[in-house]
């Protein structure tokens, strides 16, 4: 199913911002037995985006209610809701009142292999370069070209490719963020001009810190990745994903990463109870 | 009048690649009399852009037949030539068979005052900076985020503002490419990290040449072009329009931009009467 504004449809207005400029901000977010997983961290990420971009932000209960709509015969799923800065003429320049386009649409749960989450993932370097913005970087926004372009240099010989930035610095995976296990400590990109902040992220930094586990936010060489004891890759649909092979070095699930899978397992449990 | 793969309509599949990546490109096109200006020139990019994003490029002559059908009554317009990576699941890896989107619109052609082509036009620094890219930059791509929320620090106070890449180097307008004339020689920006190669910038520098005016693509400071002789701004709909003044500060319009003024309207001329 999918809503546009709060109704059924298949398309969008050819006027849409969205289409035009990649005007807006997206979530992706699980939904479990009909519950949409981190829905406040979700909800509030977007809101900080829509306050960067000045794209207003719809009443939240508005947006409770059509999530709510479209997840409530879901047994999983990934729900993508996505915000435009709505219709506008030809230019860069918007409407005096814009009126955000809300876009909630359900997705089937990519049935990944259970041994991605236990054993881990084949991961390469990326070819494609994240650029450098002060203005765009952290956010979970529609310009998505580089993204696009680095998942086009493979098939299926790998689960996700991680991609350096022009100061060659080793930023995150297409679709995931990086984590990096040096003697103990967890290390994890800085995303100060390139990458995305994701919420995965966010709970795995801080579950770390109430494990005790130093956690440094870093700028990693493709070396220093390379020469890591443990790595792990985050998204709000995988959740944690060991990293088993990167450029056909094999890395082994190590204590690190075991714990903070434990830590998140238990922790996203408790959310869903108190739901 | 809008065609969407050759269809009338108002409306696009909401699961356009455009509409959820910014996964296209695009053309501004100035229609006079039914006619497309500089229509080699702008299909050329087109096509050359889709051999870097790897979006297919449509048969040539289903892309004129569509815009001479959008532009046959068109006594003067503005047409706007977009493709997209085409319709796709959630995710940024590409359907195995892509096929792209071709949008074609046309829009009124916004009528500005003469005077802004012969006293020239008011302009301003933007705060927002362009980023860096060596894949993007160059390309006139949907990714575009970065050109809004610089085009949203003004009103009307200005014709047009100017941006700053991250390496503080003044790099074009938010829709215009930028000249600048110092002791007799035209500068323009490099464009390898960051801005868009214009096409009547690439018009401009061959007709500079061919005046005998020496030419340098080059790095260039905010402090350089505030102490040009003149300064110029060009794009598909505006032609060549000097600029009046720069944060307050005012420039005549010289020999240099009146000599490229003249040579570029004899030569779109001439263009238009071969067609």
């Amino acid at each position: 199913m999918i809503l546009v504004n709060g109704e059924q449809q298949n398309t969008i207005a050819v006027t849409d911002r969205g289409l035009h400029y990649g005007d807006g901000l997206f979530e992706t977010i699980e939904i479990i037995q009909g519950q949409p997983v981190f829905l406040t961290e979700h909800l509030a990420r977007l809101k900080a985006g829509c306050c960067t971009l000045k794209i207003p932000y719809p009443p939240t209960a508005l947006l409770l209610e059509e999530i709510a709509q479209v997840s409530k015969n879901c047994t999983h799923g990934a729900l993508k809701l996505m915000l435009t800065r709505g219709t506008g003429g030809r230019g860069y320049r918007q409407p005096e009142l814009v009126q955000a386009t809300r876009f909630i649409a359900l997705h089937p749960y990519p049935e990944y292999p259970e041994s991605y989450a236990t054993q881990g993932v084949d991961v390469r370097f990326c070819t494609t370069r994240l650029g450098l913005s002060d203005v765009l970087a952290g956010l979970k926004h529609n310009n998505r070209l580089e993204q696009v372009l680095a998942r086009a240099e493979w098939q299926d010989e790998y689960q996700e490719g991680l991609m350096l930035n022009l100061h060659e610095q080793v930023i995150e995976g297409t679709m995931t963020n990086l984590f990096v296990v040096k003697d103990g400590v967890l290390y994890t990109p800085k995303l100060g001009l390139s990458g995305i902040v994701g919420i995965i992220r966010q709970i795995v930094l801080s579950l770390a810190l109430q494990q005790k586990i130093p956690v440094q936010e870093f700028e990693l060489s493709r070396g220093f990745v390379m020469a890591a004891d443990e790595l792990f890759l985050t998204n709000s649909l995988i959740g944690i994903w060991p990293i088993k092979t990167l450029e056909k070095k094999v890395y082994s699930v190590g204590a690190v990463t075991q714990l903070v899978q434990q830590a998140f397992t238990a922790y996203k449990a408790s959310t869903m109870q108190k739901c």
